[in-house]
């Protein structure tokens, strides 16, 4: 049984976190720690863009041990396409941490998010470190998660404890999304802690198989982003047996339950987003091409206009199936909007397009898409593409 | 030497054209017809959306033997996603316009744009076929770029001379776009008439090879249609020695010329653009990598979205230059905004914003960039994602 419970990242027994204003945004917190009292198992997944931030790079250093024992997070600078010197600031954000809390550099993850291509204020990052108080509970988890947002108008946290062979276990998690998401693995920031015992195999393992049904199976604009990461810390405090493969289920699905939460939370706060939908694509004729075909739907501009605009343009659904490169029948797509069918067999039915609209006039509903050859489904979420989106993207730097 | 002259499809000998409206949108024309005196050599390139629309498969199957004389196009209504009954009205539409002009059945290519999903209204169609009254000539031409408009708001025309052999050989073309536009193939609607006797497989290669560099370089929204297609005809009538494949590099650059100007032509006159960006990727490992890297950059919402702010984002270009796929040397990438160098070596210069945003408020400006790792260049057009796009899509079908 999962059970949700308030708090985040510091919740779980013995992780601690701050989040504080350093000045790198005009307003707000800017500057994020997690840590954990002792040497925490980690695993992490990374965007697939090529040309990887600063920060991905020395976390994936620090990581190669499968050990860490904090994470140092700033937005408002995305520490990206800076070069060798990014590369050093990244190595000196990681160092004054370690010093800070004690612990070693090569124990610390460093995570950037903001404008890409400008230097980090590596005095105000220093000054921000020194500032920072790690404290456990639910105090703590909402600061990182506060100071992690760019232009997230909503902070982003999810908590749950599970029993796992007699023993309580915690998961917490912070994210941070809005733009810039597109599903190539990790596509946004996100932190869990658990105070779990597990296999560093095992980590690994639930840590990719939730990603591959929540984090990559959103999308907002399509776009990839050159700092995304996904990173999990497990320090092994609330007493359990180790968790192998063999017993994982209960804990794989504590661990996809957050980040299909956080997963959904990122598109409901969506860059101008007005509604979350879901899209829903069965009876396809195996996994890859029920996710590909979902998501060439959510993807779509053209869908999402209509999203925005509630209209019940479903040629425009069937139009994206169609190009999403899986093999359908064009004579056997039933297209359901809001739970009315406007299309059955591959063309329309007499549907009610008064009644469809007005079901597209809510904050959330679902598109599901029959295509009828096989039994395997994929669910994606998307927002819809507003004025708004563009608006807030012709000026983001400036 | 290519001389550009007034008019379109019916500029060459023995092509007329005609438009006309009968009703299928409801203001404007929205029936065209291109014929030719005598029956033309054809070739064509179609979407490769695995939904093709009904009279996609007409027109592939009337093609067959490479011959063909009359094309019939109808545009505010793709007569897509229509099933048996679409296949039924495409062969009708080929049909009625065969009767009309005492030609076969089998020589009559039929095209559709417009909305997808609704069935089309025959009888219309069919009292729009018998006011057709095809002319050779510019005003006939126009009429017919006029006719295939959806949501363009200028009709798109072009036509060309070139001396092949010491005879004068006339080319004419007209194609519609604004919206549904993603490089896959054929990615809107033109149509090409030539006067040239050339053989059937240098008449292929040369279309393909055109739409290569032109068509198939542009982008607006991302979104592939189900209905794009690219016909030429070339009926042999300006008295030429038959072009064959040796000869070919003239007749090779008109066509080129042709396709490139009507694919820019498309991107001005884009969906809610108010501007027209050239995207250029040079030094690539190879030509594929130099395409897929411009294009993605020119497919960017944010990339986009940035454009039509004139914000000098330049992070978001590296961005979507490292989402590409191709391999890239993050320390090698110079990118010049309008002239100016606002990145090099992969790293911020220090650049003058105000310039750079001032080159932006230009409606017509190039992005460079230059990747160092080879001499291998694209060049993509591209478009600004505005507000307007969004309201213009959000309420097409209603």
């Amino acid at each position: 049984m999962i059970k949700e419970i308030a708090g985040g990242v510091a919740v779980p027994h013995g992780f601690r976190a701050d989040g504080v204003s350093c000045g790198i945004k005009k307003n707000g917190k800017d500057l994020a720690i997690i840590s954990s009292e002792v040497k925490a198992r980690a695993a992490a997944l990374f965007t697939t863009n090529k040309l990887q931030a600063a920060p991905l790079k020395i976390t994936q250093k620090h990581l190669r041990n499968g050990i860490a024992q904090a994470v140092i997070i700033n937005s408002g600078n995305a520490n990206s396409a800076t070069g060798e010197e990014g590369l050093r600031d990244a190595r000196k954000m990681a160092k004054l941490t370690a010093v800070k809390l004690g612990i070693k550099e090569s124990d610390v993850l460093v995570s950037s998010t903001g404008i890409i291509g400008k230097k980090l204020p590596m005095d105000k990052i220093k000054a921000g470190i020194e500032k920072l108080l790690p404290r456990g509970g639910i105090n703590g988890s909402r600061k990182v998660a506060e100071a992690i947002m760019t232009t997230d108008t909503l902070p982003k946290e999810v908590a749950v404890t599970i029993k796992v062979g007699g023993e309580k276990i915690t998961v917490g998690a912070v994210a941070k999304g809005a733009g810039m998401v597109s599903p190539h693995l990790a596509t946004m920031l996100s932190f869990i802690t658990t105070d779990a015992l597990i296999t560093p195999a095992a980590l690994s393992y639930v840590l990719r198989k939730s990603v591959e049904t929540s984090f990559n199976m959103i999308t907002i604009d399509g776009d990839m982003s050159t700092n995304d990461m996904v990173v999990i810390l497990a320090n092994g405090l609330a007493g359990n047996k180790e968790i192998t493969m063999k017993d994982l289920v209960k804990f794989q699905d504590a661990i996809t339950f957050v980040t299909s939460s956080l997963a959904k939370m990122i598109v409901k706060n969506a860059e101008g987003a007005t509604k979350f939908v879901t899209v829903k694509v069965k009876n396809a004729p195996n996994l890859n091409a029920a996710k590909m075909a979902s998501l060439a739907i959510a993807k779509s501009n053209l869908v999402k206009a209509a999203l925005y605009g509630c209209d019940p343009n479903w040629g425009r659904i069937i139009s994206a199936l169609g190009s999403s490169g899986i093999n359908i029948n064009s004579k056997k797509i039933d297209i359901y909007i809001g739970g009315v069918i406007v299309a059955q067999n591959g063309v329309m039915t007499e549907f009610n397009s008064q009644m469809v609209k007005k079901k597209m006039t809510q904050r959330t509903f679902t598109i599901l898409v029959d295509i009828k050859i096989g039994n395997e489904e994929a669910t994606a979420w998307t927002c819809d593409l507003s004025e708004d989106y563009v608006r807030i993207n012709s000026s983001y730097s400036t």
